[in-house]
């Protein structure tokens, strides 16, 4: 039995929804299984000092196109959103709830947030968008609410953030595997490699 | 005629150390050459608010790790430097020196530099160093020491940095190809699928 693949992300990162997907595809090849991690960026760059890639001097306008870039070089379906970056707690809230219950229902969710904004420009920090992710999923709009404005599904985030920082995560995507760190949707082909090799 | 790929980077950089090692080979394939520019990253990160990946909370510790294990994956060698980062104002002005008299000898003159740097663990911002970089080169050691500490030669690299500055630079390896901008030796691919299809 092969440990999984720890996937963080947050659901306002470009470069984390590219990598959403292809991680799950790429782990089966190795017989991986995936735990996808949504964090915060905002608080871990709070931490390290750090900024949205998008808000740097130069490295903004860069980005921009390169998301764009990297997404057709990857085959992904992308459209640049109108709102960016945007506030994730409560998409993030919202998947530790259901993978509580159903994992693979989190994952669904997760890929459905994503692509909603990353593909369909919709801006998942708003109630209601996320209203019309969750219920074409069988989930409950008001039980959804309810969770992601609870105080134990704050304090869940809160130490599932913590607990990445910990572990030295300051990006996304971040994928943890058998103790070592790759960071980046550019760092897959590492990954792999990682994978096939047993390390390199 | 195509137009010669510009690659900027700065001697104290891993990521344009692998790079250097890679980007004259993949733009022969397509009939390009290349332009090298090293810069100071230094007087960028001053504009842009930047600061070396080194320095920087998480990130410092897994760049040392992804240095090393980026090279194994290019399959370049790599020692991680004793000193690190450097000044690279000297080795820098050495080449833009060599470059008007000999841009084949200031090519030989960078690879040198890099790889006493990031392959033999020999600090590059010391004269005497540099000294035994260009004496097997043919260059006066004498006659280096005075361009490097030149007023024209100084001006020029403060030129040459301003003018990337304008141009977006704002990282190591760094390349602009017909107008497209590319960051990082992890984007060679992406540049490569660029040249090979004319933009993608």
């Amino acid at each position: 039995m092969t440990a999984a693949i720890d996937f963080y992300f947050d659901f306002s990162s470009p470069y984390g929804y590219l990598a959403s997907e292809k991680i799950d595809a790429l782990a089966a090849r190795y017989g991986r299984s995936v735990d996808w991690r949504p964090v915060l960026l905002g608080v871990v760059f709070k931490a390290t000092g750090s900024a949205p890639l998008a808000v740097i001097p130069l490295k903004g306008e860069y980005s921009i196109n390169d998301f764009a870039r990297s997404a057709r070089f990857l085959a992904v379906p992308y459209r640049r959103p109108s709102a960016f970056p945007i506030a994730t707690q409560h998409a993030a809230r919202g998947y530790y709830w259901l993978a509580e219950r159903d994992p693979q229902l989190a994952r669904d969710y997760a890929h459905a947030c994503y692509r909603a904004y990353f593909a369909a420009d919709r801006d998942i920090s708003q109630p209601d968008v996320l209203h019309q992710i969750v219920s074409p999923l069988g989930i409950d709009p008001a039980q959804f609410d309810a969770a992601v404005n609870a105080p134990a599904w704050k304090a869940r985030l809160k130490a599932e953030v913590d607990a990445a920082m910990v572990r030295g995560v300051f990006g996304s995507p971040y994928f943890i595997v058998d103790g070592e760190a790759f960071w980046g949707v550019d760092r897959l082909q590492q990954l792999e490699k990682w994978l096939a090799e047993g390390g390199f």
